[in-house]
């Protein structure tokens, strides 16, 4: 793919959506990411996930972002002129992610604009689970590149 | 440590603040991690990191906010009668974190509320490198149980 070819910002309209997934997670990668980064009881084991209001062996909070990160990348970030995104607007974890689940989703454009003269869009992200319940809500800006712009100092 | 032992809502009071850090980050683990979750070219490779917008090899933001996880659990909260929490109000990366930073800050309890009535703690977090520089800034809110409700149903 070359620079040409990537997704630029005036590819971004509005209201234009990017599916993400399927993605299944492994009791295995639970416990795998929650030693390393998050090892609070209900993410290492299905019983102490079971006593919690988890309800059962349940991804960090972060192991599904990062999951998530990982499905937008797939979706489109490798194949857009993206410059990063300075941060996440918020980051709701409204199920618990249970081993076994697959998790599915789409990323929406809902808003394309200028800050401090970068282009930024902003964008509105949803992960379902199996059974059509919401486990992820999200929203964030992400800095990418005009077309137009390539050859002239920002 | 027993339950009883445990830091309770009671012992949140407000302005409380936690030591978080220090942490060095390696370029082995911001490639291990970007490779996992986010691959893109300058969480890959030093020379791919110094072309872009972000001067040097540099961790994912979800990896930094991964470590971030990591540090608050070593600080306080598995000393804490902790039932997690459900997302982050919003989560700022405003420099990068290049291989070889240390990561040190703090977590500062700004808000205690009841919220559908569970109890909930606003904290307020921040991440400085060795430079000074402010790296991570975020805002989330954690449910941590009342030590007087530990035998009544919430």
């Amino acid at each position: 793919m070359t620079a040409a070819d990537k997704l630029h910002y005036e590819d971004f309209t509005e209201g234009r959506s990017f599916d993400l997934g399927p993605r299944t997670v492994t009791a295995e990668e639970i416990i795998a990411f929650a030693r390393e980064f998050d090892p609070q009881p209900m993410h290492l084991s299905e019983e102490a996930g079971k006593a919690s209001i988890l309800g059962g062996l349940s991804a960090s909070g972060w192991h599904t972002s990062s999951l998530f990160m990982r499905l937008m990348i797939d979706a489109y970030v490798l194949k857009a002129a993206s410059e990063g995104a300075p941060g996440i607007e918020f980051m709701q974890w409204r199920k618990p992610v249970l081993a076994g689940d697959t998790l599915t989703g789409q990323s929406v454009v809902e808003e394309v604009r200028l800050m401090r003269s970068r282009p930024h869009l902003g964008f509105g992200h949803e992960l379902h689970n199996q059974r059509g319940e919401l486990v992820l809500k999200a929203r964030n800006a992400v800095m990418v590149r005009r077309r137009e712009s390539a050859e002239v100092p920002a």
